[in-house]
Order: structure tokens, then sequence, then C-alpha cells
């Protein structure tokens, strides 16, 4: 239940505030050239700390391959990464240990399991994602190979939205703000919150260029359904579209159907699916992202003793946890769709037989 | 790839027009009283040709149980259930043939599989989700043995949002409209599209009350991770959100935060799941469907040549598919939240102790 | 839990006596043509009551397919098959009700589930195995593409054990014997064994010619494990090797070891397999089956009120389950190499490169 | 394809002579105390270099915890542990870089991947296995919480075979063996073996007691079956047998039924499972190991560039891979039945109501 995908399979494992967190890719093709460097940097991207507009902890979230690499290579052997958290044995928890803090998984881990590793949110904190970052970033080397590429940005924040999607602009932007006439806005929204102890939402939207037609297994591991998971599955996400998404529920067929001509389709409201299936059309999302939880106001909340008590959260924390998130979403993206590229091999007997003779 | 669910699993089969649909239910806990009268009557409620707010073709969708249940009880052994297609030899399909309708997956799956069963779309049909409410049925009597409920309702068509949530209401209104205020106008943006040939997209809300604390499998089998997926996986579906979803994007965390007092939360901003895991309140899910690709109106499309030709469909179709997708959404929730029970048996030693000694 | 497969994924559903048996075949790639007389002549050649040496149970056996084919060929999609029992109606099971038969599932479903089905052993008949020849049927039709042929016999009735193993005699054998010296001395084993009210064991051989190097994947889901586990797995089962096996435990490892020259291996100790995947040569496997539990001398029992009485048994049953139990075998092998096939796609990024461009 | 178990499930990674090697073991209950002193005793079991019958190569094989258990409890998260390589890098390899050693998986690693960890056989090192018994340590300790226990021992050697099994004796002979009085004769046999730069090969028998009736998943995933398909993935395994096993095949009904009385079966011929199903009784299994393939002597083979030579194999091997082997047996066999407690949760719905109620 710590693992995902199919062919291409990553387990994490890790908490917060642990000795480390990582985990194993397995399923990656032997002969793919492992350059560290860009895992290493991808993880960057990640890391927090970077700027006003995230948390203040330091981690290095320095990346060790253990294991499925040899010469450079893959060998077709899982891939053990490991990053030891190197700034987690300084605070005291004795505030937070017996008390769920709203928003949390606090409460609901103590319930499921009966204990919980109460520092920093243990497993459930967003700190985890680092590994899959670190497994998306082997992912899009293999999807180098093949010409396709995944890029993401911040197409919200709070009510501020980009009116322009430009992803070269938000690589160089310090929150990937997708439109250069909104991130000073969007900056200013995340600085208020963050000034009045607060927290704000956002909104990551993800695009997928080059993915051949036929990615997708229905009918229940369609593209759309995996990545509704993926991303869903990605901590404070709590909402999902492909293509126009929600706008497609108030409009009428002929508005949403993308008609198609022989060189492709005219539109593509559909986001680059139809059937569960890709139809070699920009694949594109987003990714609603609440609030982060951890804010310094006082509020309403109970101990593991069910007793009532008013309560303000002290730490670091993402004031939007969309920005960061973006990472993520992309990470994930590349490991649904390089999953996908080996689960579609032998669809039919012309592949099966193109390979083994 | 055509199957659903870890403990619980259902594996369907069956295309439009073949000569029978079904499914396979694994998992399903020994004792249980099967009511085939109940699963008959969730069958009915999906089926077509109730009334001119859906499709005229005509399907008993009778079903009949193979395996699995003896003297009335389920043995803990697969059941196995199978409805016979009834009305799917008379058409003349050369019309369609070769063509790619648009908004359809006639497309993806011919340029995937290389062949394809163009009879009414074959496997890619949302006809086959008469199988997964016949599964979601028995489903939801496991559930009623454990007080838990799912509801469903239309919370939105076209443009015509409903304004207040009445499941019971919902229950007797031919469109299942959540809204009694709204249904009426509903009813007439579903005919107007209808009279024009074309098609209307709507929202699905679903409701499921008394799941106890602890559902979903933390980190890649999360409840709302494998609730994006059921209901993205469902035709159509274009956008998935959990409780207050798109909105929480928008807001603060002040806003979105639900404070906990020692008889519940406030309020359930977070749709009772936190942490991917259930907490107690109710469950809420919003989801969008796109217009029926199937409009009558004159489109662009190409033939499996890719040869280009304008193209208007003729046939029996749903003016707006989220009208019946409600009784879908119901039983996919039933199925994950059955499969969400039995997975967490065994989260903590106590329980495991408890069940062996 | 009643599936089984990665890629090329089967689910059975039945019960001895219930109405009907069959499966759900998953993952056959589209384009395949699906020769049904050839299904039926493998359900033929493991149906029941042939001859003398075989339980007097007249089932034909007939398989109908209900989706997944269209025009003949497979299109991709579950290929769903089913088989109404039609001999099953007549018996009278009052005296084996609430009685426990000794070296059947009796005991242990009944514990596990607190239910049983007890018409002919229910789920834990051995008929169930009919539902898994339809589906390796199929995937011999996939193999063949590829020519790769799977054979077998009886290599072995209790004591008499076949010398050489003639695989097209075993074909025209009415006991599928390996060895045409033998045969009438395994006949009479078994008519012997029957007259005695009686039953005897034996031991079915498996051989898997042309298969490339290369399937199994390693290190759990290795080809041996996955046919071991495939043949225990079947009804009577309780051992399994893989080329010398048993034999091999007992030398040294320059008798053992199967030197290399550049036109194949020098011997075949291994089976075929080393390190879990196939290297080329013939894949070789015994598969040992207890003698039919079901006998007519009078055993001691408990009931299920754990009231011990003395039993005899009545009714109609294989003196030597071994003999149908060959086509069985057979047909898991080719599920299992048509799996493995499958999986092996992908295993390195020239085959992906090669397969998208 | 690196991970084993359903509920209970452990992904494994590492090489012969890479970094580390380790695990990550999920779905362990949250609250089992986590005795690290017994996981590391465990793997002293397994590890080399304790005596002249096994490699002279010296690893600590010191275990690390990197996650999922706090305070000494299981949290119900990922456990994660790595084991170090120490003594991984000395050694020169050009001499067998190219070259495939007769009996080892070197042919078909290169074949199926195109790319081969040549040091010390890489990943299909028996190496591995400690990741195995370090997993296997912790289901232990799950399993002595409801007082089921697992024991193992050598039951012979080459040809020397053990008359009587005292696993109490094995856990203090050098060898494991379970006959006091064969233990001299099989370590002679081990001995000559080596002298003669030769291996030999060898039998474990597990002994599983306190297993509770119904532990088994029919019909695919039966207890015997996966514990089969767990045996036959140990490196060099090449039968398994479950019961009286092979010696079943060749009796008479009569003989190999274990009748019942009301305080349980008179005998034990079916080694503690019917149907797939655990039975109550003593869980028996015998494990057949080959030679190491490792030997000094010379054999013909070929390179990568298939050119013949004669090789003679230098460097440090376990004459009897066996011994060793015994400890990885016992560990798969608690990983098994651990899975399967879990799995059997939640069989009837009177279970699932206790659960939940």
């Amino acid at each position: 239940m710590n693992s995902f995908g199919q062919k291409l399979k990553f387990s994490t494992f890790g908490e917060s505030h642990g000795t480390a967190l990582g985990c194993i890719l397995d399923g990656v093709p032997a002969g793919l050239k492992i350059d560290e460097e860009y895992i290493q940097s991808e993880l960057d991207r990640r890391k927090p700390g970077k700027s006003e507009f995230e948390t203040a902890r330091k981690e290095a979230d320095k990346v060790e391959i253990l294991s499925g690499v040899f010469e450079g290579l893959s060998t077709g052997t899982p891939i053990a990464m490991v990053i030891y958290n190197t700034n987690q044995k300084s605070k005291d928890y004795s505030n937070i240990k017996d008390v769920f803090r709203p928003g949390h998984a606090d409460f609901t881990y103590f319930h499921k399991y009966g204990i919980r590793d109460y520092r920093g949110g243990g497993r459930s904190s967003a700190r985890e994602t680092a590994a899959r970052v670190a497994a998306g970033a082997i992912a899009k080397l293999m999807l180098n190979n093949l010409d396709i590429s995944i890029f993401s940005g911040i197409s919200a924040v709070g009510e501020v939205v980009s009116e322009s999607y430009d992803y070269e602009s938000a690589k160089n932007s310090i929150i990937y703000s997708l439109d250069p006439h909104a991130e000073s806005a969007q900056k200013d929204v995340i600085l208020k919150a963050k000034n009045e102890h607060d927290s704000v939402g956002g909104v990551a939207r993800v695009l997928i260029k080059g993915a051949p037609i036929g990615l997708g297994q229905p009918l229940y591991y369609k593209l759309d359904g995996v990545l509704a998971d993926a991303m869903m599955g990605i901590n404070a996400v709590k909402a999902v579209e492909i293509g126009d998404g929600v706008l497609s529920a108030s409009v009428l067929g002929s508005q949403n159907n993308d008609e198609i001509r022989s060189n492709g389709f005219e539109s593509n409201h559909a986001g680059g699916i139809l059937g569960g299936i890709s139809n070699g059309e920009d694949i594109v999302m987003n990714v609603y992202f609440k609030p982060t939880p951890s804010i310094f106001k006082e509020q309403h909340t109970v101990n593991t003793q069910n007793e009532e008590l008013d309560f303000a959260l002290k730490g670091r924390h993402d004031p939007c946890v969309a920005i960061r998130g973006t990472v993520v979403c992309e990470s994930m993206a590349a490991l649904v769709i390089a999953d996908m590229l080996l689960l579609n091999m032998g669809s039919n007997m012309d592949g099966l037989q193109r390979y083994y003779k």
C-alpha cells in the first residue's frame, strides 16, 4: 500500500523526522543512462528553504543510489535511493505530541493505527514526496529517450489566476508561476497569508507533450483514472481535472467535442485522453491544492484523550504548498506515463510478434 | 486491467452489442445474505429507456448469478453475474464502421489495438457500467450490515446548479435532481439540448454516511486517491473533487481547516478525508461529467484511412449522461468503501490479536 | 484471490454443481485468431467420462465465448467464457452435507468460511479446472504464433514409472502415458485401485519447447517460482520439480552444472531455467498428484458438529486424478509462459525504443 | 517484480557487490514491538563465514532500520532496512567479466537485460537473501504474538538423509542438521566435496507449528501454491514438496488420506494443508537445493561473444548452499504465514462485524 505503478513500480519509505526516507524503483528497463546530477537537480527544485515563499526548514535532500545502477547504466534490477534527514533532531515536539492539528492527518493516523509518529507529521508529512521526485526523475530520463516531456507551473494562488501558461517562464519563477503578469500578485497573496499567520491554496497545472497514442489500459487502469489517483494522492490535493474538466460539465456536446482532421484534433477540450487512452494531443491537468493546514492562528482542537483545547501551531511551514507541489505533480505524471508505456507493449499481436521475431 | 479493488475485487467483461456483459466479484465475505431483488432494483435505477431524459435503447438488464451464492448466502467464493444483451442485433453499423466519432474512444481504441468492435462503441460504451452496478449492489449489501449508506444525486445540469442537496428527493426525481427547486430548469436544459440534436454536461454528487474512522491505506491506496480513480474511470467523467475541492484552492488555511471538538469536527471542508484516511465525518464528492459525445449535428472527423469527412451521428443516446451516471458513482463508491473496510482489518496488532484469539 | 497472472490474467468462477463455471481472460493481445473449435478440443481432452480410467460423470463441457472476440479476432478486451453445468442436479447430497470427507477441502472451507457448498465439493472441486483449460487454450493459440509448444503426459502411476518420454505417443494414449511399454502396467494399477474401491497417485510431466531466452521476472516473479505456484495450485498436487529437481539435491556440482558450448548447453539438468529465467533449452517439470481422496472404503471422520463417525463415500470419481490433470498442467504452463512473454517486453531500453520508434 | 506478498509485502533491492542491500516491509500492523537484536540474531544465523562449511566471505551483515519504527514499536508504515556491503571492493572481476559461469544466472541475465553486473553475480547472488531474513525476522515477531513458530533444518546432504527430525538439535548444529546421528556423515560429504573443488546438494525441511485453521486464499493464492513459489524462488532450489509430497504420488488413497477424529487428524500426510488452506496440523515442507554452481573444476563455457572457453572459477563459495538456505526457507515461510493471517481477516461476515462493531 506504499507502492505505486504496475510495471514501473515505486515503493517509498520514511517519515518527516526519521532517520531517512527513500524509495525502490522497480521495473526500469536495463541500459538507461542514470544521470545522478539530473536526479539531484530535480530534488533541488522541490527542496525546502529556497525562498521566503517556502518553509524555512533546511534540508540538503542529497540523494544516494544504493542499487540497480552499474557503470552508469540501469541494470533492470531495483533502483534503491535514500535521502538521509539532516535537520530533524533539534526540535521539541512535546507541545504537539498529544494534540491533533486541525486539517492534518494526526487524527486519522492515530485512530487507524493506535500509535502515531508525531514528529512533524511522521509518514503523513509532505516530506515523503522527495522520494517521489527522485523516482520521477528517473522516469523522466526514460521519457526523454522517447521525446516525451513534462512541464508544470502554478496556474492560480488563492483567487489570483494565471491567464496564460508559459511553462518556460514558470521554470524561472521562484513560485513557478505560469503567468509573468500574474506572478507579482500571486507572490503578494502568499506573503500576505504568511504575514497573517495563515496559508493559502493554489492550483498546479501539468502538461505532457509527446506521449504516443495508445497509453492507458482500459477499463480500470485508464490513463485519466490513474493520473487522478496519482494527483489526488499528493498531500493537500482536493480536486483533479483533465482537460476542460469542471468546465466541461456545464457546456454542450457540440462545444466540448474535439473534431478531427487528418493532421489531428481541431481542439483539445479532452486534455489528450479519450476513453482512458491518450490520443496523441497534449495531456493537460489541473491539480487543486488546499491551503497548508499548518497555520499559526489559534484553533479549536482535541488531544488524544479527546479533551478540548485551543491551540496555535509553531514551526516552519510552506505558506502555499501548491508551489513546491508542482514538482511533485510532474514527477507523479512522469511515473504514470512511463508505467503506461511499458504496459502498452503487447497490446496487439503485431507488436508481440515484432518484438520476439 | 479490467479489474478494480484489492481485497474486494471485481472484474468486468462485455461489449455494448456483444452476447453478454457481466462481472466476477471476488472477496465478498462468506455469509452475506444476497438479495437478488435488490441487485435487480439497483440495475433498474441505471437501466436505459426509463424516460425522455435518457436514451431510447431498451434493455431489460436482467442479471443472473452464476456462482458464489448457496442457499441465499455468499460462500466466500467468486460471485459471477451475467447480463445478456437483448437489444443488440437489429442495427446496421456500416455507416460508423470506419469512422471515428468525435469525443468517443473510437480513435484511441483503434490505434491502440489495431482492431475495434465498432458496434455501439464496443467495450468503451457506458453499457459496461451495468456490471459495476451489479457488483456495487452487493457491496452495498455488505455496507448495510455495518450501517454505512451511500447516496447520490444530480447537483448540476449544464449551468443550472442545485442549491440544496436533498438525497431523498433525488431518489424520486426522474433526473435524480438534488434540488426540487432546480429540477424543472434542469429538465428544460436537457430537453433543449436534445431537441437541438445536442447534449449537455452535468455533475453528480455522492455522499457516504457512517463510514468508520480509519478507511484508506496510505500512501498509495489512499481513500481519496482511489475514489478519484474510481470516479474518473467512469465514462465521460473529466473532474473529481473531494469535499470543498476546487474551492479549497482559492481560500485561506484558516477558512479551510476543520476545527475539532470532542464530539467531532466543527465543519467538513475536507469531505470526510484527512491524509487519505476517513475521519468519521460524511464523505462527499462531486463528479463532473462531460456532455454525451454522441450528438446528431454534423461534425468534422476522419475514417480509419485518415480521410476527412463530415459526419452526423444517428441512433439513441442519453442527452445527459450524468443522470444515469449518478447510480454508477454510487456503485463505485460502495465498492471502494467495502474494499477499504476489508483492507483496514489488521492495521494494528490489537485488531489482529482480537481476531485470532 | 481467484485470479492468476500479471499481464495475462485469468479469473475463474464456479462450483462443481452450481449453475455454471467459467473465466475471464484479460490481457490477450488484440488480433489473435480465436479458434473456438480448438478451445473446445482442449476441453474435450480434459472432460470426464471418456473411459473406465476416469469418473463416470458426464459433462459436455461446452464452452461459450461471451465477449472479447469480434469477427473471429481478439479485440484486446476481456474474453469471458462460460460452461454451464448440465449434470449437476440429480444427486442427493444429504449424506455428505454435514460430513468432512477425509483428504478433501470440506474441513478447511467450512472452518474458514463458516459455510460450505457441499455439492460435490463446491468451489474446491477439480471441476473448476475446466475454466483453466479454456483459458489455457487461448494462451496456446498465442504461443503457437511464436512457435512455442507445450506437451505433457503421465510419467508415473503409483509405482509404475515411465522409462521414456514419448509425447506424441501420450497424445494417443487413453491415460496419456509417456511410455508405451509402461502404459499397460499403469492401466492395471489404476483398474486395480478402482476395483478395490481405492485410488492411486501419479506424476504428470510437462515439456515446453521453443520458449525464448529471457522469460521470468526476478526476483519474486521468477519463471520457476511461478510455475511452482501454478502447478502446486492444481487440485491434488503435492510436489513440483524443475529439471532434475529432487535428484539435484543429492549430487555434486560437477554432475549437476550444465556446461555451455557456442550452440547451447551440453545438458539440461536445470530444466531450462537459470536464476528464474528461461535459458532457451527445453523447460521440463514433474508434477506429483496424490491419489484421489474420494475412495469408497470406510474411513474415520467427523461431522460439522465434530461428532465422530465412520463413513464410506458413494459417487463417481477419477481413480487417478493425475491422468486428466496432465491437461490442466499444460494449460497452466501455457498461461504462465504467455504471461511471461508479455511481462518480458520492455526489459531493456533497446526493446522499448524499438517498439515505440 | 521484486516484491512478494499481498497484505504483508516486502520489496528487496541490492546486489552482491553493490553499495548496500535491503528491503521495505510494508503492511506490518502498528504496535508490534520491534526487537532489533532479534532481527540481527536472525541475520547472524544466515551470515557467511561462520565455519569451514560455508563461504569464507566475511560480512558483518549489520542491519539498520531507516523507517517505520517509533519508540520501539511499528507504526503501520513501511519498515525500511538496509545492510551495507563491507567486503565487496577488493576483488578483481576481470576474469569473469565476460564469461558465463555454468549453472549460474549470468547467461540468462545477460540475454534478458543486455547488461550484467558481473561482480559476484550481481542481483542474482544469494547475498540478496539477507534482506529476506531481515524481513522474515519481523514476520516471526508477528507470529510469536499469535503463538505460531517456525523451525527448519537440514534433512539431507547429498545422499546422506536425516532419519529423524530434531529441530532443537538443528539449532545447535553448525550445519543445522536435523539428525544428530547423521550429522557427522553429512559434514564429511560437504568437506569431501569442498576438498575436491566441488559442491554438493542438500534438502531443507521446514516445520510451522500453531498456524490456525483457515490460512490460504483459494484458488490462486493457496497456501501451498504460495509456499511453493516462495521456496522455489530461493536461489538454487529445484523442487518443493508439501507433506508426503513426492511419495504421495506413488501410494493409494487409503494410504494417503488423513482420517479425522474429534481431536484432530489421525495422520499428517497432507502436511497441514487441504485444498490450499491450513487445517490446523503442523505444516511441513521439504525444499531441495541443487549443489552450488560455483565449483573450482574446469568447465566448458562461452563468453559474451559466444566464444568457447574452458574455465575454472576462483573465489569463496559455500560448498553446500542448503545449509544457510534453511534460514532463508524459514524466513520466507514466516512471511507467507504472516501475509496469510492478514489476508484471512474478513473471510466471513461474522469476522467483519466483530471487527467493526
